[in-house]
């Protein structure tokens, strides 16, 4: 049987899931939680699971206290770890061994609507990520794992495509 | 002159910025970044600014070491955080005390695609939050409070809009 550990990836656990999901296609539903409590002003902090909490605020500039990642930062981080799962993954399939793997993200986001000076977009008008993938695949392989990377990523969809959004007040 | 701090909210600072834009509607584009490294296996870590890094892993049964929540918990952790935001900002505006807020943000992925079994939605089927907000408003004014949020958070537009999003290979 080939390596099935490259690049410290965890192969057969990701075969054990895919044969799980082909047996029985209900097992690629995944359900995914979140608690946010309130600290005041505009601290807060994202409990999930069993680890620290991400601790959010904004910047003076916007009214805040400056202790944490805004949640337009921290958006734009979950993008980024995203994709570098997508990397790490597509380039182990593929048998790429990567060296170093960085990736940078921005984006624009226009404060008149959250501002409540208009209606419209108050969220990113557009983001832009670039990714320093070095490793020892030909150009060919570099560029699939890209074009799987892409059309592959669960935060990537989540912000490049509509998502429905529930939002409710508590009884 | 009112009282410019409740819910321990610097409104001074976020009318300043208002007055600002009023002034000079380009002082409302705001940019932002994160920079993710790659640590082996699932692992990564977002960098913003001068923060302690988010960290960033998959669960095991993903084929990950667990070390920390995954991009698609954080995305929803960075909702979370950001309707906190709105929450704090409209009730201060409103002159509502709030005693406690809590937010609960969950959602479905269907791992199909993320795997490379289908084609199609790699992100979230659908979001649901549920916000606990304990404070001191009228009901009109708490749903009003609720609507204005609905209507201006920047991480929940970036979600349930589609935003262009653009990836490329660092040559």
């Amino acid at each position: 049987m080939a390596t099935t550990t490259i690049n410290d990836v965890n192969l057969e656990a990701v075969s054990e899931l895919i044969n799980k999901i082909k047996e029985s296609p209900e097992n690629a539903a995944t359900k995914w939680q979140a608690e946010v409590n309130w600290h005041g002003a505009f601290r807060s902090d994202a409990k999930i699971r069993d680890f620290d909490p991400i601790v959010s605020d904004e910047p003076p500039g916007l009214g805040g206290t400056n202790s944490g990642p805004n949640p337009v930062e921290q958006l734009l981080g979950a993008l980024g770890n995203c994709l570098a799962v997508g990397y790490a993954a597509n380039a182990s399939i593929a048998g790429v061994t990567i060296k170093d793997l960085r990736i940078e993200v921005e984006g624009d986001v226009d404060l008149h609507t959250f501002l409540g000076l208009t209606q419209g977009n108050a969220g990113y008008e557009n983001i832009r990520v670039k990714v320093h993938l070095d490793c020892d695949g030909s150009e060919e392989q570099v560029q699939t794992i890209h074009n799987n990377v892409v059309s592959t990523s669960p935060v990537g969809h989540s912000i490049s495509r509509p998502v429905s959004l529930d939002i409710q007040l508590a009884s």
